[in-house]
C-alpha cells in the first residue's frame, strides 16, 4: 500500500477520521466503495486504500424497468419505482460500512453517481433523501454516473471529458469552474449508434438486408449465425425480439470486430461509422465547454471507458476515435482508468472533503 | 349492392351456400369479415357483400408482448402465449358468424392472415389447429398478414407486390405460380428505417443531436416539442422511454412531414432517405421474384398500404416511392386498396373456393 507509513492499516484511518463512500449506480449493478477519509493523496491508482466494496443488483426487476435498465437504469427506477431504487442505494452503502467494520456515524462524505441524474431537480431530490439518511455533518454530492467514470480516470479531479461506450454511449465533460455538458446517452431509439448496442444492431440489420436482397453480401451473416447458433437469417428476427435486453445485442460487438479484422467491407463500414459517431460525441462536448481553450490547443483529459473502447485489438476502435478527435483538438490526452467508477465517485467525495478540511484549517 | 339480382340479400347467399371467413391478425387488432360463399365476383370494392365484421383486441397483453405487438403481434403471441392468440382468433370468428346469423357448419373456406407466419412450420401448426375447429369439408389458408394487404388491392388475386408502411414496414411479393419473397418487416432494431417508427425515431434523434451539438439546428425541435407539450429536448429522452410503444413514436410522422413541407432541411433529408429505403425494399422483392418479367418491363400490381403511404400531402411520400421504383421497374402499377386487409383475406379464400367449385363441376 504505497502512501502509508509503516504500521498504518487502512482500517486505522477509518477508526480515527471516518470514511468516504463512493457509489456507482450506472448500469445493472450498484457498487459502493468505502475509503478512509484521512488517506493521503494516492500515489497511483493501485495505491487507493479500499476498506470495503459492496455490490448490489438493480432494484427494479419489472419487465419495462429491466428492458430499459441497460443504460438508463436509474431513469427507470425513478419513473417506475423510485423508492425501490433508493432502498438499493441505502442497502449497498449499509453493506459497505458493515464490511469496513464501521457505521453511518463515521461517514464524512458521500458521492452518489447515478445515471438518470440529469436535472437539478433530480439532484435536489436525492440530496434531500441522503441528508435524512446520515446524521451529523457529512457532505453529499449527487452526480450523473458519467461523472464517476470521469473521476476514475482523473483520480478524483473534475476536469475533462469522459467517453463511455459500452452497451450505451455518452460523452460527458466538466470544466475546472464546474460547467458541464453531455452528448448522446439517449439510448438506441435516439441514435446512440456508436454504442455497443448501435454497432451490433447495425450488423444484424446488414445481415437481414443481405438476406432479403437490399444490401451487399457480408461475412457477418456466417459469423453472427454461428455465434447465435441459428441456421438462417430469418431466425434473427425471432432471436432479436425474444429477449429485449440491450446488453444481449451489444454482446455481438466482438463478432463485428472480428469480421472487420478479416476484411469484411460491411463490418468495416459499420465500425468506421461508429468511430465517427463516438468522435463527434466527444467533439460536441469539448467544443461547447471550450475544454481545448481559446486557441483550441489546450491539453485536457479524455477518459475512455466501456467495452467498445477496451482491448488492444487489430481493429483498434479507441485508437481510431482518439485519432479523429485529435485532428480537431490536438490537446486531447487519452486516459484508460485503472480503477472502477465507484472509486472515481469516492475519490471525488474525498477530494471535496479534503478541500473542506483545508479551508477549516485556514490552509 | 351491385352484382346482385333483385331481391337477393347477402344473407340469402349465406343460408344456401355457406360463408367465407377472412381474418386479418396483423396489428394490435384482429379483424374477421364474413362473405357469402356463393357471391359473384364483385364488380367494385364497394360491391363486396360483407355479411358481418367482428373486431377483437390483441390477446396477449403482458408487457413484453405488448411492447413488440405493434408490428409483430402474432410473432410474440406465438412466443409468449400461442394458446391465448388462438383463443382470440377463434373468438373473433365465432363473433363474426353469430353476427351473420350462421354457425361453423356453414363455413366453406377460411383465410387466416396473421403476421408471424413466416415458416412452413408456423403455417402447418395453424392449419392443424383450424382444421380441428371446423367440421366438414371447409378449405383453410394460412398466410402472412401482408398477403391479405396484397389481396385487398388485387381483389383476391395473388399476384404482385405489397408495400406496407405504417408503424412498421414490409414489402411482400407473390408470383402467379405461387413463389413468395419479402424484404424488411424486421422491426426497428433490425433497420426498418422507412417505417413510421423509423421516420419518427430519426426525427427525434435529429432533435437530440441539434440540442447536444452533434447535428444542425432544425425546426423539428420546436415542432416536436410543441406536439409533445415538452419544454426542452432533454425531456425527449424521458418521453421516449416512459412508454415503449412503437405506434406512439410513429404517431410523430405528420410532424416530420409538416416540418419538411415548411422547408426544414433535416426533415427533408429524413423523408428522402425513408423514400429510398421503402423503394429499395420493393425493388429487392420485385427483383428476386422477377415480377417485372425477363425484360424488366412487365406490368405488375404494386399495392400501397399504411399511414406513411396514405394521404395526398404536399410532401407526397408514396408518389416519391413510386417514382423511385418506376425508374428501375417501369411496369409497377400502383394501387391504393379501397377495402381493408380482412376483406382481402376473405376474397382470397373466396377465390380459392370458387376455383375448387369450378374444378368439381368440371368447368
Amino acid at each position: 500500500m504505497g502512501g502509508y507509513e509503516n504500521g498504518d492499516s487502512p482500517a486505522a484511518f477509518a477508526g480515527e477520521d471516518g470514511v468516504i463512500l463512493g457509489v456507482d449506480g450506472g448500469t445493472t449493478n450498484t457498487v459502493c466503495v468505502c475509503l478512509p477519509a484521512a488517506m493521503p493523496p494516492p500515489e497511483s491508482p493501485a495505491a487507493v486504500p479500499v476498506l470495503a466494496r459492496a455490490v448490489n443488483g438493480c432494484s427494479n426487476r419489472n419487465s419495462v424497468g429491466e428492458f430499459f435498465a441497460q443504460r438508463h437504469t436509474e431513469v427507470f427506477d425513478f419513473y417506475l419505482s423510485e423508492s425501490t431504487a433508493l432502498e438499493t442505494l441505502e442497502l449497498v452503502m449499509t453493506q459497505a460500512l458493515a464490511m469496513a467494520n464501521t457505521d453511518r456515524s463515521a461517514v464524512r462524505a458521500v458521492c452518489l453517481a447515478v445515471s438518470g441524474v440529469n436535472h437539478p431537480s433530480d439532484q435536489q431530490r436525492m440530496l434531500e433523501w441522503i441528508r435524512d439518511l446520515f446524521p451529523g455533518n457529512a457532505k453529499f454530492y449527487v452526480e450523473n454516473d458519467a461523472v464517476a467514470a470521469l473521476a476514475s480516470g482523473t483520480m478524483g479531479k473534475l476536469h475533462g471529458c469522459v467517453l463511455i461506450a459500452g452497451t450505451g454511449s455518452i460523452a460527458y465533460g466538466v470544466t475546472e469552474d464546474g460547467k458541464v455538458a453531455r452528448a448522446a446517452g439517449a439510448g438506441p431509439v435516439l441514435g446512440d449508434w456508436g454504442s455497443g448496442y448501435g454497432i451490433a444492431a447495425q450488423a444484424l440489420t446488414a445481415v437481414i438486408k443481405a438476406h432479403d436482397g437490399r444490401g451487399p453480401q457480408t461475412s457477418l451473416t456466417g459469423d453472427i449465425l454461428e455465434k447465435l447458433e441459428l441456421s438462417s437469417p430469418d431466425e434473427i428476427i425471432g432471436w432479436t425480439y425474444a429477449d429485449p435486453s440491450w446488453a444481449r445485442i451489444a454482446a455481438l460487438v466482438p463478432v463485428v470486430v472480428s469480421s472487420a479484422e478479416d476484411g469484411d467491407e460491411v463490418a468495416n463500414k459499420i465500425l468506421h461509422d461508429s468511430v465517427q459517431e463516438l468522435a463527434d460525441t466527444v467533439i460536441a462536448v469539448v467544443r461547447r465547454l471550450r475544454l481545448c481553450g481559446e486557441d483550441g490547443n489546450d491539453k485536457f483529459p479524455l477518459v475512455l471507458v466501456g467495452g467498445v473502447l477496451e482491448g488492444n485489438k487489430k481493429w483498434d476502435i479507441s485508437g481510431k476515435v482518439i485519432k479523429c478527435i485529435s485532428k480537431v483538438f490536438p490537446g486531447a490526452d487519452p486516459i484508460w482508468p485503472e480503477v472502477e467508477p465507484a472509486i472515481g465517485a469516492a475519490l471525488l467525495a474525498w477530494s471535496h472533503h479534503r478541500k473542506g478540511l483545508k479551508l477549516e484549517n485556514g490552509s
